[in-house]
């Protein structure tokens, strides 16, 4: 998630208890990837068994509050919520009004999502009657949609002289029209109070051949193989929210009802939802679609918490980042986690008796000997995984990064072939040497994790010897400059053998291996279950590596 | 991330800009997977440039508002932020006594994080000068830490009598300890406000050889190959904060300097992020660690917005899950995101001709004959690949399924057999049948999958046969019992077929190959590029069996 997405404005109330009013519109924004800011016209004590007080903040400070933001900040969306009394509902209409006004073009188009709350979930009046007033009066002809529930419409409708209870969709269908009469551009009435089965929704869809309906959790034409397993639709109870468009579109919006006791803060959670995606520049049909979705899965994903009705979950479309990003400070923040992940296991490698006697030049030559020939069929093993990768690649680029390996290997190969030659072995030798146990497990390990996963869990498998050695190229290197070092070039019989890891040709090739997973880990950042399959690869590789010196040490078949 | 983590409370100021405050402490408590709840002490009008109007809330108000929340929800951190004047320290100071004093054992030890917020970064004063005296006599001795940045810290030690500035790190190891003589239970004196280079964090390691050091986003032992690519620590700028715990344990935790101006509520970011880490139990060196390599990327990962000091980017460590969750009343939700995700090709794959001329009994005979000899050519490939896919298997669970299948196939593959004797057509026929291309290239794409990729993706590359027989299967079934219907099942000629497919044995197959690829989908998150990947394997493969049928129609070879 980032800060770049719009920023998107709340005027309403607070609930210290977190899961309704500015607090559930700040997460709700968050949720939605847009900046949340917000402006408050009352703050209440509250939490999910009821409203126990109410403290209004003067109209001034509420204009203070979003004058200060609309100022500095480029707001792409409001939404109100309670505005307690008509003082705050006009001031908030004022400050609105005069800057749509004054501002350039762009600035007036802002689109305003106004949640007319009236009563919370618990019962607790939340708007004074001379406030609805000023509400249909002044904010309603500024708002792009307007989100009252069964309750809230019918306490609207009853203030235009009509006077019913909304039972169905129906009601639904002619409250919405008869409030968009009142001048804003939408209305949407939400179904969250009400029950209507798949009959009623079919019936009405008859009546009115020209309403749109969108479904969601249902699945569609085509999808007989879902069915099998999903509820009798013919048997359950479904949500359905009514639009009204100004023009006489109308659309139903339908999910499968939850039974469920967190739906504290439904209501300031969808229109949030709504103003989000209208912010991102989402069409209004688009936006309570995604919005209705949303609050959907904030419901059902919900754990109750509190002893009445519970918050919804509102970060439910979110997965933890495990992989750091990189930054110009820490380039390869992938590459550190992995080494960090088997510390012990990679020091004892890097830092091997082996390393340390070829260091001081006082290495038993069998051993080394005994190293060489073994490396040489390891590197047999090496190549072809690297040939197992560009096959497997998908890109011209990443067949090309494997082959340019190859042939450094080969080159690496070459440089073997000569030390041994130094050391009395010829190439026949070599290649009759008898496999030990150490290069088999390592060299068959990585040819089965290539043969079972995809090219970045064979990545992880190669790693460990790309980058081990050269680690222990620079270590030795490093520690020779230091004064009174133990490591000992002049003379030393494995002084070819340093130098080449700790080279200029060896090290870019350690740099691009970097880079390749670095950029691997970034843009395609992995799920636990598959950061923890890649630590393991490469904690294990890290052990064949430390077993390899310690075959060589021991002199072991 | 879920509603499940532990409950926070911010007692603090608000910032409508959403930068610092109330807001900045919510967005933190989500973003580090807590439940985020605050009680107001007063209300700013501020922006990134600064701040235009304070309103302070009545006391009263400030412990009603606590008291809601901790009456219903059990709160496991607290942190106090800007609290402007005496009589509201007192009162929150007041209020939480009270409540620690007069409950169980328990909340007695709910952590409380004192953020003495006395100046905004933009130089606005937001404490009075006696509110300052209320916090260090009442809300300090009920402190778990307190966390003042340079000038805090200066202004608390000239009140205990203590006039310096604070200029290097043994200043502020100093200032620590004088502070938390006066009762709290660590002091984290922040460095923010200082520059401080590895020459002088060396020098007080040195002198003081017991305090700890945690660094981060520097590379450590036994990693010379990430160095190289790295700035020289040695020319670089560090922050460092220093924690004093009662006792007279001292630890400084580094970091890289980052030259920002995102920067706007770092103090209450990281006071938050700390408070967060307690309440899930962390012990505080660590959460401490854990708050500020938190706030560090915040405020690297910042995109600058609002003309003056812009806010940290506090939801940097989330990244949005892809495949919506099961649910009981859609429990195949991947599933359907892959069907609509083709909606088209799958259509024209379910519904294709071939399939409605078979359940209408009036299919050319020769098209069957010509489909069911490629089927069985086909039906190799798939064996195969279900063979492939159990060799690439990590569990015996997984190998089983696979075997399954492939015996599934095997029985499918019988019924081909003993169809085609009904037409005359001999085995040895069927297996010297040339292989037409539409059957090479379905199942040597399947086969190139499962070598290219992992388990998941082969799997994707198996499920539009597997499904989209089952699909024809029960469409046809349903089709055949509603009235006046098209298909006519008695005296078809392929009746036997259809039955295949819609009949149980085969949808349990459906029904085990939609679980495990659901369950995959969510044990295994998917990143936008590996989703995109699976939906490209099931397009082809959906689009690969629309051209089988029309191959089998048009009697190509």
């Amino acid at each position: 998630m980032h800060l770049d997405g719009p920023v998107v404005l709340t005027i309403a109330g607070s609930d210290p208890s977190g899961g309704a009013g500015i607090q559930a519109d700040l997460k709700t924004f968050a949720a939605r990837g847009c900046y949340g800011t917000s402006a408050m016209t009352a703050l209440t004590a509250q939490n999910t068994t009821g409203v126990q007080g109410v403290f209004p903040i003067p109209p001034e400070f509420v204009q203070k509050q979003v004058t200060s933001v609309m100022d500095d900040l480029d707001v792409r969306a409001i939404k109100t919520g309670m505005l307690f009394d008509a003082e705050n509902a006009k001031a908030v209409a004022t400050v609105l009004k005069a800057r749509f006004e004054s501002s350039a073009s762009e600035s007036r188009n802002i689109p305003v999502v106004c949640d007319p709350v009236c009563v919370s979930t618990s019962g607790h009046s939340l708007l004074y009657p001379d406030a609805v007033k000023a509400i249909i009066s002044d904010l309603f002809p500024i708002s792009t949609v307007i989100t009252p529930n069964k309750s809230e419409a019918e306490l609207l409708l009853s203030h235009l002289g009509h006077n019913y209870s909304i039972t169905n969709l129906e009601d639904m269908i002619s409250g919405a029209s008869q409030l968009c009469a009142v001048g804003c551009q939408a209305v949407l009435v939400k179904g969250g109070h009400l029950q209507s089965a798949m009959a009623e929704i079919i019936a009405t869809q008859q009546k009115h051949p020209d309403v749109k309906v969108i479904k969601h959790g249902v699945p569609e034409n085509n999808m007989e193989i879902l069915l099998v397993a999903a509820p009798n639709y013919d048997e359950i109870q479904f949500v359905v929210d009514v639009l009204y468009e100004q023009g006489g579109s109308v659309t139903m919006f339908i999910r499968p009802r939850i039974e469920s006791t967190s739906t504290h803060g439904t209501g300031c959670t969808l229109s949030s939802a709504i103003a989000s995606e209208l912010a991102k520049g989402i069409s209004l049909v688009q936006a309570v679609d995604n919005a209705t979705i949303y609050t959907h899965h904030g419901i059902q994903t919900a754990t109750a918490i509190g002893a009445g009705h519970g918050p919804l979950n509102h970060f439910h479309g979110w997965v933890p980042l495990l992989v750091p990003r990189p930054t110009p400070v820490n380039p390869y923040p992938f590459t550190q986690m992995l080494i960090k992940s088997a510390a012990k296991e990679w020091k004892e490698y890097v830092e091997h008796d082996f390393v340390k006697l070829a260091g001081k030049g006082t290495l038993d030559r069998a051993c080394f000997i005994h190293f060489i020939k073994q490396d040489y069929l390891y590197l047999k093993y090496y190549a072809r995984a690297y040939s197992l990768l560009a096959a497997k690649s998908a890109s011209f680029e990443q067949i090309e990064n494997a082959t340019k390996t190859i042939l450094n290997v080969l080159h690496e190969v070459g440089n073997h072939k000569a030390f041994c030659a130094k050391f009395g072995i010829t190439e026949e030798e070599l290649e009759n040497t008898p496999e030990s146990t150490a290069t088999t497990a390592y060299g068959a390990y990585i040819m089965d994790t290539g043969l079972q996963g995809d090219t970045t869990k064979l990545m992880m498998a190669l790693m460990a010897c790309l980058l081990g050695y050269g680690e222990v190229g620079l270590w030795l290197k490093k520690q020779s400059t230091l004064p009174n070092t133990w490591v000992k070039l002049d003379g030393n019989p494995y002084r070819h053998w340093i130098d080449e890891y700790g080279g200029e040709m060896y090290q870019e090739a350690v740099r691009l291996g970097l880079e390749t997973i670095e950029a691997c880990a970034a843009a395609d950042t992995p799920s636990e279950t598959r950061l923890n399959e890649w630590k393991t690869v490469w904690a294990k590789c890290t052990k064949l590596e430390k077993g390899f010196w310690s075959m060589a040490m021991e002199l072991k078949d």
